[in-house]
């Protein structure tokens, strides 16, 4: 009997009434004759509550306690699930993360998978149960409940998925799929059938709903993943590795954006070798991650090095800068916050000729300017004013025809 | 270095300010160079909460998932109360049931510790650290949480004092410890210093706020309980098994009551063997418990037989009785569901007489009717008209002179 799991986003289960009504979709899938395993996250906004709670009785919870104290959130829509379904006449039962086998490592708020012991998931299942697993959870060596951080609950769905070998993995969330492009920017956006998972994993670091992580996972071990509303029947869109049939096409998938862009400039820097090492070190050491950086052409020996962070880590990256800038002899460091992101992504261009030009085309046409540029082998990306992104996802869509199948 | 273990209420974690309170508590005892196991109820009413949620997603939740949900409560408060222990400074960890090795039998709702694996507990301890226990859970062979029913974080601490040889269980609550009546009907009443287990266990089952198993337990492993209040420094009441200290005390402890009585009398019985075993075994199957029981003497071949259900179970009660009443030639079945009880306990009573019979005079000059009658050794307990159940208790607080130490 093939085997689904699927996942459920908390905004999906905010309430008992619609923890009765997802367990209907779950009910569902096992009237196909399917077993069912079902990943939950935690009801609507438990989990910004818990951290709210925390705060209040300490300025800095360690990570470890916040992860057991978060990990319940997860223990609670399970069970509830499990109850409603049993309601339903279904047999089910709740697993934790520790029961359901799912082996991480030691970094509390952001601890990686190790090993899924499959063992209890395999016996309830060959019980002719649907399992409902706490997703977001994980443990330790030692017993320890780890939390999974960003994305987490995608990421046990994937997991699972891959260690029980199934049929595909189904994301139900509160939007209807991958658009074209966000759908509250440009009216016109289209929901995909398909994706590749390089395509889906482009969109997702820039700008889209899934974390990057579950993909990942997901093209490792090629499990499909499925995207869809929790409620309603619009179909949603299959991420996937079939390359032979996305051959085919030749063409842009989709424009994403994100505002979180904060540029800093060093200006007139000595050209010599061991600069960008000495500039990027303390940044990295600190945990910022840095996006784009572009260098300019050497006039005489003093160069401009201009580099993105997420204004989030604005104020601490120019800290760390300044404090290197000086021993560097760069002339003085310039700040922009007020930028944004706008990207094409393909699977198609990887080929093609000509897309570039069409985007930086399209974008002076509508007198945008380009702040900087950086690609992969599918993506364009550019930096421009963040007063016109909005502008630029709706002109691109257009010049790519996006809104056509 | 000693160890002591102490338990907190659920009234007592309410908020983020009562536990940060709490923890100033603890670290108190830590101060003192003792180290420190606090178990924690969940907050408030959270339990209520949860089952309230449970209960609109389906109408029988099943004990499994019920004690999978209910445990997340315990999670909270435990961990919320290590991390404002860290903020005061204090090294602490928070554990769950499993994490702190207390292992259970399978019955959901209503689990038994069957012992307590105290490993992890003693390597934080050896780390100088609080250990912070989720009380009222528990965990099976299989990984599957448990929950130890009413008063079940009393009973955690009290194993928990007693697998580590605990120098005492401090139980901390929203009382100032025992009273020779509840203050609240006896404006004198007095607050115990000490009181033996026997006494405690008399007055946890008619009335008192403990429940019975943590006192049966700390009873067989000699672990003395300290019941205090959360807050302020009242002195408490010391539970305990110093028998030769307690000789020298010849004197009624405490007096209790219980409104939750109704009485069922089968008449005109045919008085032959088996009768009772006939009337109680459908009872005890359907898990109901039978209190006081009074069966009449004997006059020509019939008899009066009247025992005492909770008034929850009296609809049940009555139903099961009237369905083997017929076949044992009764009369009739009448019920009464206006009773109380109203009990004096006292360790000295063992072995002076005299007791009985100035309770049974007290009451009969306050024109207070007694309906039926039940003694262990160290308890008298009397049924009476609820009506007159505040009289009785009062009047027997003066009796027997309990507001003089």
């Amino acid at each position: 009997m093939a085997l689904i799991v699927q996942k459920y986003g908390g905004s999906s289960l905010a309430d008992a009434q619609k923890i009765r009504a997802v367990a209907r979709r779950i009910a569902k899938t096992r009237d196909l004759k399917k077993k069912v395993v079902a990943v939950v996250s935690a009801m609507g906004d438990t989990t910004d509550e818990l951290i709210n709670l925390a705060s209040q009785v300490s300025n800095s919870p360690e990570p470890r306690e916040l992860d057991l104290l978060l990990s319940s959130g997860e223990v609670v829509s399970c069970t509830l699930m499990a109850m409603a379904l049993r309601s339903l006449g279904y047999d089910a039962i709740s697993l934790t993360g520790l029961q359901a086998g799912i082996h991480t490592d030691t970094a509390h708020g952001r601890a990686r998978i190790d090993r899924v012991d499959t063992d209890r998931v395999i016996r309830e299942l060959e019980a002719e149960r649907i399992v409902v697993v706490a997703g977001f959870q994980g443990f330790t060596e030692d017993l320890d409940v780890t939390t999974l951080g960003r994305g987490g609950s995608d990421t046990s769905a994937v997991a699972l998925a891959a260690a029980l070998k199934a049929e595909r993995c189904e994301v139900y969330t509160d939007v209807e799929g991958i658009y074209t492009a966000d759908p509250r920017i440009v009216s016109n956006a289209r929901r995909l059938e398909e994706i590749t998972y390089e395509e889906m994993l482009e969109l997702a670091a820039y700008g889209a709903k899934m974390h990057p992580r579950s993909i990942e996972l997901a093209s490792v071990y090629n499990i499909p993943i499925y995207v869809a509303a929790s409620f309603g029947e619009t179909p949603g869109t299959l991420i996937h590795g079939d390359v032979p049939m996305m051959e085919h096409r030749v063409k842009v998938t989709g424009v994403t954006y994100d505002r979180n862009v904060a540029k800093i400039t060093l200006r007139g820097v000595p050209d010599r070798p061991g600069i960008a090492a000495t500039l990027f070190e303390p940044l990295s050491a600190a945990g910022i991650s840095v996006d784009t950086i572009v260098q300019n052409t050497s006039l005489d020996q003093f160069t401009d090095l201009s580099f993105t962070v997420t204004r989030t880590d604005l104020r601490d990256a120019v800290k760390r800068v300044r404090s290197v800038s000086e021993g560097m002899g760069a002339r003085d460091v310039v700040t922009d916050d007020s930028l944004s992101k706008v990207s094409i992504v393909g699977a198609g261009m990887l080929d093609a000729p000509g897309y570039a030009s069409r985007m930086f085309r399209a974008l002076a046409d509508a007198d945008i300017n380009i702040d900087m540029i950086t690609t992969s082998e599918i993506r364009i990306t550019c930096i421009v004013a963040e007063s016109r992104v909005e502008d630029a996802v709706q002109i691109l869509h257009k010049a790519f025809q996006l809104e056509e199948p």
